[in-house]
């Protein structure tokens, strides 16, 4: 284990496509979305904590959901949770992270693991993962290509060079370019290549190189987030946050660090294979909870303490009300039963909770958001 | 209005194919299936009061239904209700109001009609009703046949014969026989022949025609209720129901009364088109509520105030719990929201309601039936 590496968990996002479990006051990262006795972000500490050690590992995440985070990650240490006064998008919180830690460890490679996604293969992305920290050494920022199961409009993808041959990286290879989420013949048309993996936005590097293309790329920005950094562990954090950190523009990492280097020729990849899924809507939670094709489906519950009882069903129920729920004649179903919120949906229309979420805006019933 | 028209209003079964909305200790009867503002049992005294005048109306229920059956009528005569100690099928309910009836008024002409059916036409229900009231001066049992809607398997059929001219009851003709439920291919004969009526299940006869063929046919049975009968007004109702009631057997009151006298030649059958319904099962709730066809369909909300969220939806919901419902992306859904099952059913499958119920039993759910 590199006693360097440090572990940023950006924990934003509100998951709309799995509301009404995911909320905005209690969005997908905080729940067993997956029915795994861990939520996302539990899950996600397991994974990275053993990598870099407890003290390493970092949470960027809102204000409001502080206490949460802290109550569910209670080895982590509270020094290390950033409490963003509102949503920046990903360069801001890592960039801020990233400061943070350099301040103390200028050697730092950090590596960054979004909180809301699933791993099946733990001990594969491990190993994916050392191999990516070594790679940093070089100084490029290395990142993850997931080997696409199918050709997904939903995911940027990365397009892969030639094997680097580099020291404890043995299938590191040069990433080429970014592609930023396809049409449908376009992803085809990359699938089939062979040459073009999944961005599922995990970044590695040296804080230093990290920063230096951060600084390059959005002065502004980093200028803020220094200034933010340099304040952090004095009395005046909490008045240059409230100053600094309205103005910062809200910017994706891959924009601001990972497309420039790589068009410097500065980004490597490592291909990795370990069951990633990013849990974006229902359809991912029934894939990831169903049997292997050929097996009995069923309907499978999740959370809460129901009786379930299904008649020519198959499904996932989450359950946070005590009671009977009773599913006949209707297959791929997704069962949301919270107290406030009925949602029932065809697994094929997942995407398709977004509409909800908006007739319920519109309706005014903000409680439910 | 015929001042010896009385109606008895059978008041008995668990629809366990309307569950969880039916139970057996809340049967369907007393619940407003429909969404219409009133219980299938109101809805049946509204149709049937005005024809015989509310002291004329008798309700023949389980005791465990006798609060709710008084509560819900509150115009009905608290001594018109006659509790059953058990339930003891139609020929004992039927044949004790009868003879309760002709006590009083050995002129009566009695007519029976379901407490959980619903009727679309009222007008020309009462018109049917006012024609069998008629034909039944003959001395013959009257009853309804309706027009089939398609060659249903779920009902008996009535086969109907040439027109009788019966002063106040131009439309009736002699009934040639009752047929069982049949089997599809039959269903399919007895529609396209013209010649067959749904049995709906109404019986209209004089009192003393009734009971003389009730005491020809089962002289036991008609020997145990008269007794209770003879009890009924006096202090040992208690004792001698609580002797004779628990030996009577279960019948029909098709088999014991309708087809016997169908044989004798002596069953008079009005034509009835006046949407008839038996609320059988879900299939049905949909039908009579959902929009005519051509026309937009949607979600419907019975009971509740549940607020409906619908993205490419359609079908039923009944909600019990002041909730907000989403159903995205699923047609002909129906759903019961009760505080402890919650049943999520396609409409093709209605009558697999059955299949779940006794999981439940066998899960030793019994709260719940």
């Amino acid at each position: 284990m590199n006693t360097h590496f440090h572990a940023i968990i950006p924990a934003g996002g509100s998951g709309t496509r799995l509301w009404p479990l995911s909320r905005k006051a209690s969005p997908k990262f905080l729940h067993d979305v997956l029915g795994t006795g861990r939520s996302l972000l539990q899950s996600t500490w397991d994974r990275v904590a053993p990598l870099v050690g407890d003290d390493n590992v970092w949470v960027v995440t809102g204000e409001s959901h502080l206490d949460q985070v802290a109550e569910q990650l209670p080895e982590l240490c509270p020094s290390r949770i950033v409490a963003e006064p509102s949503p920046k998008d990903s360069a801001a919180a890592i960039g801020l992270a990233t400061l943070l830690i350099a301040k103390t460890d200028p050697e730092a490679i950090v590596g960054s693991f979004s909180a809301d996604h699933s791993i099946t293969n733990v001990d594969e992305f491990r190993s994916v993962i050392e191999q990516a920290c070594a790679a940093a050494e070089t100084g490029d920022i290395v990142t993850v290509g997931i080997m696409p199961r199918n050709p997904a409009t939903a995911y940027g993808y990365i397009k892969t060079g030639s094997l680097l041959g580099l020291p404890g990286a043995p299938t590191a290879r040069r990433a080429l370019a970014f592609a930023e989420k396809p049409a449908a013949s376009t992803a085809r048309r990359y699938v089939d290549s062979g040459r073009y993996r999944w961005n599922a936005g995990m970044f590695i590097a040296k804080a230093s190189a990290f920063l230096e293309i951060l600084r390059t790329e959005d002065p502004t920005l980093f200028e803020g987030l220094s200034q933010i950094a340099e304040a952090w562990d004095t009395e005046s954090r909490d008045a240059v946050l409230a100053e600094v950190w309205p103005g910062l523009e809200k910017r994706a990492i891959d924009y601001v660090v990972a497309e420039p280097a790589a068009e410097a020729g500065r980004v490597i990849v490592i291909p990795g294979d370990f069951g990633w899924d990013d849990v974006g809507d229902f359809d991912s939670v029934v894939r990831l909870r169903q049997p292997v094709p050929g097996e009995p489906r069923g309907v499978i519950s999740i959370g809460g303490s129901c009786d379930l009882l299904e008649v020519d069903a198959s499904g996932v129920v989450f359950s946070e009300q005590p009671r009977t729920v009773a599913i006949v004649g209707l297959e791929d179903l997704v069962v949301v039963d919270t107290e406030d919120v009925l949602l029932i949906i065809s697994r094929s229309h997942a995407q398709d909770v977004k509409k909800a979420v908006s007739l319920a805006g519109e309706r005014g019933l903000d409680d439910l958001l």
